[in-house]
């Protein structure tokens, strides 16, 4: 009962959140060409900020396939994880306005560091919870991808000071690592008999 | 399960879509009729988008009453035409702001054929995954609609700089073409014995 | 089945309108008392428009109870309710920044006249469907309160530009006058045996 | 049936609540450490005003798992909740940009106390209707928490003159308060044997 309404929250707030994105885009005032090159990397920041919302969107909602209860503090974890994703518009729009310069830049790095953390988060509490013999604790493994890219957050953030160029394409890499589709789960839960 | 969260999301995504493009229609400072001059361009736009974000949800929710399982590539592809409809509310702005001028109403144009696209990379994906014996591939049929559609945004894309009232006729007909009720999947559907 | 997303947009479009208004509520500048004041009329409007979506909804929530089948008119019907209803927030900003000047309350008196008017098609529509002798047709009797509504919008927005007071004082009355729960679908629910 | 929908709306306009708000975080110009410091303040109070929205759909969320039926003075009740609510966005914008002046605060701490005497309003109606035995009425119990928050609200606005410290304070301990979790209503849930 209390999942079906968190997960009616969540995805309540990611659709927001990858919708009003669009809001930051601000209305070029002429309508030739010129007027659209500053927009070039306002559009670049928003491509990769939607890919990287739906990614979440999408590990969430397998994640909370495995959930069988919730409990105050997933439900906590939970609202963790959707306060750092919050941010996105706004460092989205921020890194977009200047021209990916460094400090925008890392500042965009450390809302996707603090939001892959919060995931982290969310995901050992619900383990926690339903056991490490639980259907997440086996579909996750040794969760790889969940532990190199804050790493990888973290390279970038300090990269990006001497060149954006790697900053971004790092940036651009992770989301692509996640997009590659995660089977783990779906696998899991096709063998699984206690779930029908 | 899969399914009813994927719709849940694209009908939040569209339904914010759908409401926020008014946030474009920028209060005017004045407050007798010269102020509205302005506005109409802006309003006939808003309206556009308006019919056009209604025939997608539309659509969509014909769809994906066919759609019997979600997979990766299903979800993807519905990602994908998210993210153009999602530009919807940026280019309505913009080419209400400057009277449907050409270049932004190429745009506006090009959002279109891309979101039609998208539209009908879904359908191949969902058709693929079902079989081509499936509800859906029989409710389309020769899809003729869904094939004129992406014709005619480009060709009022390229007419626009010749004159930007045969190019806003086009996307004006191309909505009046969609709103005539799709009746083949209901029909289908009242039809087939193996959905209840 | 149908009936289930129909309402979930609508109920999504009506939460959004209802929010987003905030939004017109622009920041203001100072700290102090003297900041506030052009705030007042922006207020006011705001909390017009909330009680007159809330109705809305409301009224929206009671009829779709008595809906058993979705055709395509209905849902169009529907989806002009939900255009006239997201010009709300505009014409209220408009209004409020201009301290209810005669032209800009005409112009929410004429949104909220298409929405009443947009209202009773989508009635007349539902009951055509379902018959004259349906649990809505029923319900309504001989609709009063929905039959004074636009006589009375129409009344404020002459009466506005001879004196905004009355225009203002009538818009409230009429909002007042909704807010007073109307019990007859409710009744006619309890007393009927074709619903559970 | 009634209360799937209160329940899906109020999520809704909670979900755009939380996330709208961060769009009152205006982009700064520059990209250096300088342009970020007049955001410290606008920051802070997002993150106090996002854990009050969190704190209020987890509440609201709890007791309306109590709730077996929705009449119309409920259905306002909750209404009147949501209004208060979503002036949140604007007074945290406003008491951000102005560092917390005295105020803003005042005006923030106004908001938060109306809030909490409509939720009050609202947990008096539901018990009302569903008598004094019920669940809610049992769970609740003194409600001290309840019965403290709108005092010390009312104690900082008073105290915002003297010290904005001070009121941001109490403004961050009441938060602190209720994000202790409150099991009651989870507890007599297990024991209720009325309640599957």
């Amino acid at each position: 009962m209390n999942k079906v309404r968190l997960e009616a929250f969540s995805d309540g707030v990611l659709a927001i959140i990858i919708t009003i994105m669009v809001l930051e885009i601000k209305i070029p005032h002429g309508d030739d060409l010129a007027a659209l090159k500053p927009l070039i990397p306002v559009v670049m920041s928003y491509v990769l900020s939607f890919i990287y919302i739906a990614i979440y969107w999408n590990n969430h909602h397998h994640m909370m396939h495995t959930v069988k209860f919730v409990t105050g503090d997933i439900l906590w974890a939970n609202l963790h994880l959707l306060f750092w994703l919050s941010l996105i518009p706004f460092v989205t729009g921020w890194m977009g306005e200047n021209h990916f310069d460094p400090l925008p830049e890392a500042f965009y790095g450390f809302v996707l560091l603090m939001s892959s953390i919060a995931y982290w988060i969310l995901q050992k509490r619900i383990i926690k919870r339903h056991g490490s013999d639980s259907l997440l604790a086996r579909a996750i493994g040794r969760d790889l991808k969940g532990k190199i890219s804050p790493v990888l957050y973290f390279f970038a953030i300090c990269s990006g000071f001497l060149s954006q160029w790697i900053a971004g394409l790092i940036y651009a890499l992770v989301a692509l690592m996640w997009l590659v589709p995660d089977k783990r789960i779906e696998i899991i839960f096709k063998n699984d008999p206690e779930k029908k």
